[in-house]
């Protein structure tokens, strides 16, 4: 089951998501995702609605570094020397599926980073890796835009990864944890630059450093998670630069595609 | 002016503080301090409330390096090597006066950094240096509590000054801002440890490399301020270890006087 933001014409609501591709139905339903649906009996088809982000989050924290290839194509290093870091992206830079990335010009080489991204379902610490299901609500896709420039200069990368529309995310919340092997989930990044579409990023979650379960006790140790919280799960190898004018495409395959296009700021 | 965010039995509130040290009196006020206070009747005295952190930010922007002696202190460098730079610390990590800094047995090296803080007053992005009193709400007292050895070691920031407890706030915003003249305030950190109580940090806002406006303008040229964002402004030289016993207290006189014992998570 998907559960999506959606604006309408009578307001903001969370709704179920049933369909594909461009004939999605929105059911919405009461409150949030965070209690079992109970349908409100109001639908809207395709056209209808627009998708928002799935979440405004309280925080979204994002572990760098948690793909080899990464390490080694950004760092130019061996991530044994340098391993996976937590950093913090700022809940303004989110922004939902369709909505443009807003490139200012002092932030030069963006690029895009597509990953597989955890909602938190409840208030949580020291959770142990073993029992990460228990705080997870479900799954999106997030795509952690980064100025390379402004990351190295920075030297800490909450500016270069925290600008406003630097977090696209969506497009939905896929709440079937038992469904998806996270230990197995492809990644891809399709960027289409002048009219032509290149697959850009094509890797898997099983080229993680550290796995899902990791990733929350690491976090959740120093910590508390409230639901809702976004957590980024690391980029594989492939990031390229994105320039105002192309559109950029995450797919997490049996989870969802976020697309967005680029613009200046 | 001072407002505060008070705990009582009849629930939390804001109010404004008046008196001096411990003859504390809490006038409460209707709704937040982002309008005019209007106030309600109800007042509490001394020992029948209980100061909170001042406001529970949507984020926590911060300034790093911004003191050229405490860039040569923590970073064996020169601050022209080692411009201001941004980061985050998470929500979770903000304590009130009072409310005991915890530290798990992994983040060693701790220390405690006292800095002017900022309170931000309404949604605003591209503020110009000139014009940053219009966004500016009030100031306040932070502790950027900072484990060394997690900062050197993660390299990224986020885990070694956003752990739980790791951002005491507060006592109260001081709401007036022409009383207070931010390019010549003194910042104070006063350590208590085994009954022994020294002044450990003793400068001056003067000392800042980039002052208040060139701060909002820095920030906001990328990210969104919303109202209640505090942003910290960067400590002055003089951060040294804390441990389970102590007591840290962070002055600036005019502003007021945080302080927070130490213990063991």
């Amino acid at each position: 089951m998907r559960i999506g933001r959606i604006a309408t014409p009578l307001g903001m609501a969370f709704a179920v998501i049933e369909g594909e591709e461009d004939e999605l139905t929105a059911k919405v339903i009461e409150g949030t995702p965070f209690t079992p649906p109970k349908f409100t009996g109001k639908e809207f088809g395709p056209g209808e609605y627009r998708l928002l982000a799935p979440m405004l989050p309280s925080k979204v924290l994002a572990i760098g570094r948690n793909y080899a290839d990464h390490v080694a194509e950004v760092f130019k290093q061996s991530a044994e020397h340098l391993p996976p870091t937590l950093f913090i992206k700022p809940p303004t830079a989110v922004v939902g599926p369709g909505a443009p990335i807003k490139i200012p010009e002092f932030a030069t080489n963006v690029e895009f980073e597509g990953e597989l991204a955890l909602v938190i379902s409840r208030p949580c610490k020291n959770v142990r890796a073993a029992d990460w299901r228990q705080v997870v609500l479900g799954y999106t896709v997030v795509n952690d835009v980064s100025s390379r420039d402004l990351q190295f200069s920075d030297g800490q990368w909450a500016r270069a990864k925290g600008i406003d529309t630097f977090c696209p995310l969506g497009p939905w919340i896929e709440m079937n944890l038992d469904a998806i092997d996270v230990t197995d989930l492809p990644i891809k990044a399709r960027l289409t630059h002048e009219g032509t579409t290149e697959v850009k990023q094509d890797s898997n979650s099983s080229q993680m450093i550290m796995s899902i379960g990791e990733i929350l006790e690491f976090i959740t140790a120093s910590i508390t998670l409230l639901p809702g919280d976004v957590i980024c799960t690391g980029s594989p190898a492939g990031t390229a630069a994105m320039v105002p004018g192309d559109f950029i495409e995450i797919e997490v395959p049996g989870v969802g595609k976020l697309g967005n296009p680029v613009e200046r700021a």
